[in-house]
C-alpha cells in the first residue's frame, strides 16, 4: 500500500499536498477515478477516489474514515543535532519508523550545530512516516538551547544517556507503562554542569548499552529500546 | 582516545595501514615519540610509541600489548543489500557500532542489489569498528546466492524476520545463552518459497516490533534487541 499526505481536508474531499500530488500523478501516474489511501498524519486514514488532477493539485473524494489509534505510551526524544546534516536525518527518518512521537532538539555546550532547518526535518519525518505506513506524525520542535529546555516542566519518568560505564541500562529502569522522555548528547557529550542540571530536574542517567556510540545512533538505540520494553509491557 | 588499526603486526613493531598512517600524521600531525592506541581487529589494543614516518607509512614500537576479549554470544546477520549504497553502509556502520560479529550478504529472489564491492564495505566497518573503540572486527562474507546461503549448515537458534503481523517478536524468541543468527530480506520481501526453505532449515519466523521497517532499519533494530537480550541475561 503507498500511503498519501494531506493537510487540507473538508468534509468529504481533501487535497493531496504539492510533492504528493507530483508522486501520485507523475511518478505513479494514478489517474481520475483510481483509489488511494491518505493520511493527515493525526491517526486518520481515508479511503479515496481521485476526482480531478490539474496542474498543481490532484483533488480526491473521501470514500471512507477510519481512526487508526494506537493507545500507547509516548516517547519523546531530546536531542543535540549533528554537525553532520544527513546524519541527524538518518535519526530523524530511522526513529519515525521504529516509532517516536516527540523530537526536541537542543543546543548544549558542546553542540556542533548551532541552527537547524526544521522544515526539512518535518520533510523527513513525513516522508518516513508514509514510507513505513503509520497514520500520526512525530512532532518536532523548533532548536532550543539547553536552558530553555531544562526550565520546562517534563513529567517523569525522564532519562539522560551519557558516557559512562556505571549507568544502569535504560530498558532496566523504564517500566512501559508511562510516557518517556529520553535526552541524547552531542557528540562530545553533555558537560559536567548540564549532567548536574538534569539530576537536579528529575532526570535519572542510563546506558544504551556496552558500546561508545554516536548520538545519531545513541538517539536509534533509545527509541528502539523504549519501544521494545513499551511491546513487552503489553 | 583516537583508535588506529594496524593488519601489519610483528612481534615488537607495527605499521599501521595507509589510511591510518595518513589520519594519524597528515590530519591529527602526530609526531615521532607520540603515544596512539592500536588494534589489530583480533581483540588486541596494543598501546604504541611511534618510531618512524615516512612518506607511506607510520612505524610503531609496542610498548603494552593487553588483550581485550569479550567473551559473549555472537550475533550474525544475513541481509538482502538494499539497491541505494548508502542505506546498506549505514546498516554496516550502525550495527558494528551497537555490536554484530558477522554480516552474510545474500542475494534473494526480489534483491534489487545484485552485486556487493565488499572491499567497500570492509571500510565502513573499520572505520566504524575504530570510531566506537571496540577492538574486534565484525567479519563480512562475500555476496553468495540465497541457495548457496541456505545449504549452509548454521546451528541454531536461527531466525527469519519478515512482513507478518502473527509473528512472535524476536527479543521474546532469544534466550541470549547462544550464538544468534537472524535473517532480514530484502525490500519487496522473502518470497514464499524462500520462508519456506529457511522453516525447513530450522530458522524461527520473528517479529521486530509494530511497524514496517525498511531492511537496513530491520537489520540494525535486530542486532540492537539481540545485544539488549544478551545484556540483559547476563
Amino acid at each position: 500500500m503507498q500511503l498519501f499526505y494531506s493537510s487540507d481536508i473538508s468534509e468529504n474531499t481533501l487535497l493531496l499536498t504539492e510533492d504528493d500530488h507530483r508522486h501520485c500523478t507523475k511518478v505513479l501516474r494514478k489517474k481520475v477515478g483510481d483509489k488511494i489511501t491518505v493520511t493527515d498524519g493525526k491517526g486518520n486514514k481515508f479511503s479515496c477516489t481521485i476526482t480531478e488532477i490539474s496542474r498543481n493539485h490532484t483533488e480526491l473524494l473521501i470514500v471512507e474514515k477510519e481512526r487508526v489509534l494506537i493507545s500507547r505510551p509516548s516517547i519523546s526524544i531530546a536531542i543535540a543535532p549533528t554537525k553532520n546534516m544527513s546524519r541527524f536525518e538518518w535519526f530523524l527518518e530511522k526513529s519515525t519508523e521504529i516509532g517516536i512521537d516527540t523530537i526536541y532538539p537542543i543546543l548544549t555546550k558542546c553542540s556542533e550545530r548551532k541552527v537547524l532547518k526544521t522544515e526539512r526535518c518535518k520533510k523527513v519525518i513525513l516522508s518516513a512516516m508514509k514510507q513505513s505506513q503509520q497514520f500520526t506524525l512525530p512532532r518536532i520542535h523548533e532548536l532550543i538551547s539547553w536552558k530553555e529546555f531544562i526550565k520546562i516542566d517534563h513529567p517523569s519518568p525522564k532519562y539522560i544517556a551519557y558516557v559512562d560505564r556505571e549507568n544502569n541500562p535504560l530498558a532496566s529502569q523504564c517500566d512501559g507503562l508511562k510516557d518517556v522522555l529520553l535526552l541524547i548528547g552531542p557528540e562530545g557529550d553533555f558537560s559536567k554542569e548540564e549532567i548536574d542540571q538534569a539530576f537536579a530536574n528529575g532526570f535519572k542517567a542510563v546506558s544504551l548499552g556496552r558500546n561508545r556510540l554516536r548520538t545519531e545512533t545513541a538517539g536509534i538505540v533509545g527509541v528502539q529500546i523504549i519501544n521494545g520494553v513499551i511491546d513487552g509491557s503489553r
